[in-house]
């Protein structure tokens, strides 16, 4: 794989930037990667582990000079950062991102940053539970998709090199235009991730079943939830103020649906859950067929 | 691990079956399994693989003569195929089950067997979405546990046999009540296999996304949940059916706390999303600990 930029600047250092920077380098895509992130814990790690070529104390000083600078941090907290970076950046450098919502965050970044800065807004489809800048791994984006969100000006040359960036690093990359992602994004990921933390919270609410019988007898399906729900606190809460409207339109054809299901439970009609049920295996067979995951039962965490 | 019983029948040859089968060979804990499935093709791929000892044409025959007889039936099956089985069954013999709701299974075998007889319903807590005479495997029930509902006039031998038959296989035995059992189970499996039914339901019905998209951007989360909604149809519409007060229950709660999460996201309370999504953690962290699920990320599908 050929260099695709001289210098990469990660701002916030978790899960995706420390996986960036990992697979930037398994394939020699920059000369080399800086990075900043606002807790001196958590650039002290970084630097302990050696997860960027150099970290810095300031976003600043991490964008100064670089090709490509890529906003990791919350969705919160990505107009501020575009703020404080602005003056700092390249003429005919590209600012990317990765958050789990684009329309709010074109919003928040694109007023910041000066004419002659490309602004091309992504979202890598990878995550663990896990977070943090010891989380990160180069393979988190092998066969994932990453989709990039150009608009009618965007600069052709400034795409292609992030879209080699991403492929460099593992990814199918794909474009979509914002609003389109946040449905889509509502629908795949933030609609059930609200689903499995309100689960979760249930279970943990409970009077009439403790905590222990809870943990005791999750594999029995809840554990899968509990996954979910363990992911990053902050990312989340951002992400739901962030995409509000389509969340809560997913949520409502839930709510609708689990009702018409309530029903079926308490009338007894079995041959409406039971054609249901037929029906959502199909998706699965979808998503095994599509390489999105294994075939190995229980995803393959039953030791044979 | 010693002989448990000489001859132990097992009605009905999918997962769980299959998996018993497997883990007694295993253990030596019977000298003779016996096998018996409704239909033609399911004994036929028994017999094939070499799932039991030997596989029957009637349930009849299999149970004729067993120590041990394991209805490995759907919830709806369990009362029918108890009272076919009952005339053939030898005096002294436990019928068992491994259905995932007991009360009803209690109400719906009890009456059909003989005085003589004794009858421990048992929930063993483990199972893979697949299905079928060739989804079992020796290793399903190691770690985890198997739940046995016996009550006051239970004989101690006939119940501390088949402890060591489950134990043999590998699970950590427990008695707990018919009751508290489904209300635990609506907890940590049926609410959330309805979930998951639903919200997989919900992407499939959308229009204004396609399947395809459904399907291509699982990985953000939607996934997890189409494993659990690809289980078996016939099981699950007779769990719903059959556990509907503790179900509902549940489905209840969890309705009333994802308005009062929907309402946070609407009106932007962003403190109650953050200390929701922190305590959720938790109920992780005691799972990982209490051996039930594995703390590699993303239950250990990514390659690293």
């Amino acid at each position: 794989m050929s260099r695709v930029y001289d210098r990469v600047a990660l701002i916030g250092l978790g899960l995706i930037a420390g996986s960036m920077s990992l697979a930037i380098r398994r394939a020699g895509l920059a000369a080399e990667v800086t990075g900043y992130a606002r807790s001196a814990e958590t650039r002290a790690t970084a630097r302990e582990i050696g997860l960027c070529d150099r970290i810095c104390d300031t976003a600043a000083e991490a964008a100064a000079d670089a090709d490509l600078v890529v906003l990791c941090v919350p969705i919160g907290a990505m107009g501020p950062v575009a703020e404080e970076i602005a003056p700092h950046l390249k003429p005919g450098a590209t600012v990317s991102d990765v958050g789990s919502v684009k329309k709010a965050v074109v919003e928040a970044v694109a007023p910041h940053l000066p004419q002659g800065v490309h602004f091309i807004p992504a979202h890598p489809l990878a995550g663990t539970e896990h977070s943090g800048p010891r989380a990160g791994f180069a393979e988190l984006f092998d066969n994932r998709f990453c989709l990039l969100v150009p608009d009618a000006d965007t600069d052709t040359d400034a795409l292609e090199r992030l879209r080699a960036l991403w492929r460099g690093m593992g990814a199918t990359v794909e474009d979509m235009d914002a609003e389109h992602h946040d449905l889509v994004l509502a629908v795949t990921s933030h609609a059930p991730h609200l689903i499995a933390y309100t689960m979760v919270g249930v279970a943990d609410d409970l009077r009439r079943v403790t905590d222990s019988e809870v943990i005791r007898y999750s594999a029995a399906g809840f554990r899968d939830f509990t996954r979910i729900a363990a992911s990053d606190p902050t990312m989340w809460r951002d992400v739901f103020l962030n995409n509000k409207e389509a969340t809560l339109e997913i949520l409502g054809r839930f709510t609708e649906e689990l009702f018409a299901l309530q029903r079926a439970i308490r009338t007894g009609d079995g041959d409406l859950l039971f054609d249901y049920f037929t029906r959502t295996r199909a998706i699965r067979r979808g998503i095994i067929e599509a390489g999105q995951d294994t075939d190995a039962p229980d995803f393959g965490r039953v030791k044979r």
